[in-house]
């Protein structure tokens, strides 16, 4: 019996811009968004496709549906950032992503978020996931079970 | 005896930007967060009270601790939309306001999101908020208060 | 001989978000482009049509070619500005919009800009201005004259 | 007689993020200004000093006093760009830099701008910028003789 071992959660860095803080000394809290966005583009990535290619050449749109952000501590001007994806659950026509906001050089989370998208054509009719990409996301019953192997490493 | 009315909610238009539109032709999901601080801005200015002077002058700044949203329709380029801001709830050192956005033209609801705020002096540490404002929020106790009388008018 | 009366400027007004704050205190540098476009989208409807319909309808782009800005003043959180904008030169392909900033309490002038724009078809091919839109932008020479007499208001 | 080797300019990548793009598929024109304060925060720490601490412990910011940008071509989603920034002109108060956006896989240039700044306290009022960053931007006159020797490099 074979494993495809999965990929936890992808992991990118971005460096705090001067144009995302506000007179606050902080980040502006919808900067975040962006982030969560970047994270997500880089976690196809290294699950093997490119995101622009799935609009381009395959007309399925990853539309957002809902986002949330819970702020832990604030994000400063050249923080070096890292932000951790990763696929939460899997259906049909929707898909949950999570992520964690980790400042890079003291460890410390600063934010965790999560969004639900929903798979559209380009005229933002829902449609399925191509088959093409429904590899790189495990059905949500293959992410439960995969979620139980993983808290459960002994038993494998 | 009086009461003082409750402000439901208040209203304020933004005219949607070139610069808030994406790739996909509609509102990138990140920048309702922008308008939901537009909402909370002209929700205290209606109020009675301008937030900017919260920070100047009593070193109050309402700082995020959490955000969500849900995408009910797109926004798109020149859109016009009504911002409807509301506190949900107020306790010592919180404030938890409700968001929604509607297509001024049709009325279609495109939003609807919340945000919780945790008062803070300028170095990030979380204080009561001052008095003079404390009129403005009605605290957590009278918040349920009115909102039963809100949701049994019949008995007041 | 007749002339239609020139718009020497269209105004509209924005108030300084918090979002488009930096650590510094001020409005970032970047987001005065915003408000630039903000100018000239407000300017086509003053003129009498719509820029959203000169893409959908018409297959026609403003797309920009230069921009610039120079910053005489901060601009500060919840400040209410003035954007005056007007149409500085046109040829067959090209428009050049001037733009002014003003802080609408005091009057004083917060940036002067400009921008270059090239007509260009979806495929961001130049194009020629469809003749629809032609009579809104004066064409170079008439500008020109038209200047002229706005600077020597006492020869007319 | 000897010479500090001049950095002609420095390099740092971006990539184009969703968030960056407008409707009309292409990055909106006001971000390339983020782009450049990437720039020159990147070449400030290549030349051997953190901006942040400029401001934070020599209470010097670099106050932007113009701004403007020539755009060649369009960048798009997920491209990866190079930024290259150096400074074309150095005075007591004044600093002028130059930067260039290359597409980094084509080589194209995407655009090109310039930003002028005044070295200011943390109340926005003008200050000589201190010896210890002045070593970093040579003076009007090196800039100047140095651009000579660059513009004649038979005769080195």
């Amino acid at each position: 019996m074979t494993h495809t071992p999965a990929i936890p959660y992808s992991e990118t860095n971005v460096r705090v811009r001067y144009a995302e803080t506000d007179q606050m000394g902080v980040v502006y809290y919808g900067n975040y968004f962006t982030w969560f966005e970047v994270g997500r583009v880089e976690l196809c990535r290294q699950l093997g496709f490119e995101y622009k290619k799935m609009e381009l050449e395959d007309d399925s749109y990853i539309v957002v549906a809902e986002a949330s952000c819970r702020y832990k501590r604030p994000a400063r001007f050249d923080d070096l950032l890292t932000i951790r994806t990763h696929v939460k659950e899997t259906q049909r026509r929707t898909i949950r992503f999570g992520y964690e906001i980790v400042n890079s050089a003291s460890g410390e989370t600063i934010a965790i978020g999560e969004t639900v998208h929903v798979i559209c054509d380009r005229l933002g009719r829902p449609k399925s996931m191509p088959d093409k990409y429904r590899k790189y996301f495990p059905s949500a019953e293959s992410t439960h079970s995969r979620g139980e192997k993983h808290h459960s490493p002994q038993k494998s």
